[in-house]
């Protein structure tokens, strides 16, 4: 005997991504049990955040202004460009605070499976930005996949006939990582890639 | 370099149960894509919920109205309350379709070591339904566990001077489950409490 209110909002916690319905009624009875510390203002944000956040026609980052406000920063470096798959992927280099270039975010991979070719995704949009004077190098930093490294490949032929560097970023052992727990891909790659100490 | 409006909502899902900051992000991310399918639905949702949803003054449960539809409805046995520890446990038993009486949600279990105490649980409430004519048993529904056990006694002793008859659900095998994956108690319960086939 749930409430229509309950059903709703259970049944629309459940669409989210890793949320299933025990999860999503775990989470609704918890929002109910914090109605003005937690479920108000995440109503309020919800709806602040689907009005004022917009895609940056630039890069395709998520931010309230276009261009964003790392294309905007007048203190970045604008002669590097960092391809990243996904928003998170470019919120976890942001995290690092080593990265001080622009970004292109794809919306994603090849994948000849899923369907998605070259016009899904934005490349031509970051053909155009590498012809851009001040661009000297384009770093790909798409994930260590199959369909990652496929797109990479097909970005680095794409990128041929531009001017720039296309860089990509070093494979190796993570570090705090224990060599008996990394796969033998890792390992051979770590050790053809090995410095001097 | 993530906005104060997306860092805002990312922070508040975070507050959710299970939810993680990862887990946030990704959320966000995944709500940003679907503004008009879910995330401006799920602010209405919230903000509906809020203010729609209460406590029923009778037993506990959450519902529009107090008393709630379960506590109202006329249809349903008012000889029987069925004790629960939360009220996940109260929509468990309701979507089995098998119960038919009312409820009374305690709130949570006794237990020393978190300093919950008889006071902070709903159980004066019960001893005084209890008391009610029309009641003429008690099922106690409370968690295998043994802070659910240890209610359970108290609950026993509490309602001793009622002329109620106070029950609890059997111990067994759960239905589909292997023996071999079951603890040593359950196997020895369900042995004791055999039943001719």
């Amino acid at each position: 005997m749930i409430g229509t209110e309950i059903e709703n909002l259970i049944n629309l916690l459940s669409k989210m991504p890793g949320i299933g319905p025990r999860s999503a009624r775990r989470m609704a009875l918890s929002l109910l049990r914090q109605k003005e510390s937690l479920m108000i203002p995440l109503s309020d944000a919800l709806s602040t955040a689907a009005v004022a956040i917009k895609t940056c026609g630039t890069c395709n980052n998520l931010d309230t202004i276009s261009p964003c406000s790392v294309c905007n920063n007048a203190l970045r470096d604008r002669s590097v460009i960092c391809v990243v798959e996904q928003i998170a992927d470019l919120w976890a280099l942001e995290r690092t605070g080593s990265y001080r270039g622009l970004y292109h975010v794809l919306g994603g991979t090849l994948s000849a499976l899923d369907g998605v070719g070259p016009e899904d995704l934005s490349i031509p949009s970051l053909v155009a930005r590498s012809g851009a004077e001040d661009v000297t190098e384009i770093i790909i930093a798409l994930n260590a996949t199959i369909d990652g490294q496929t797109t990479a490949h097909y970005l680095t032929n794409s990128l041929r006939n531009s001017s720039v560097t296309v860089t990509r970023l070093a494979h190796g052992v993570p570090i705090g990582g224990e060599l008996d727990y990394l796969d033998d891909g890792t390992i051979t790659t770590a050790l053809k890639s090995r410095s001097v100490f």
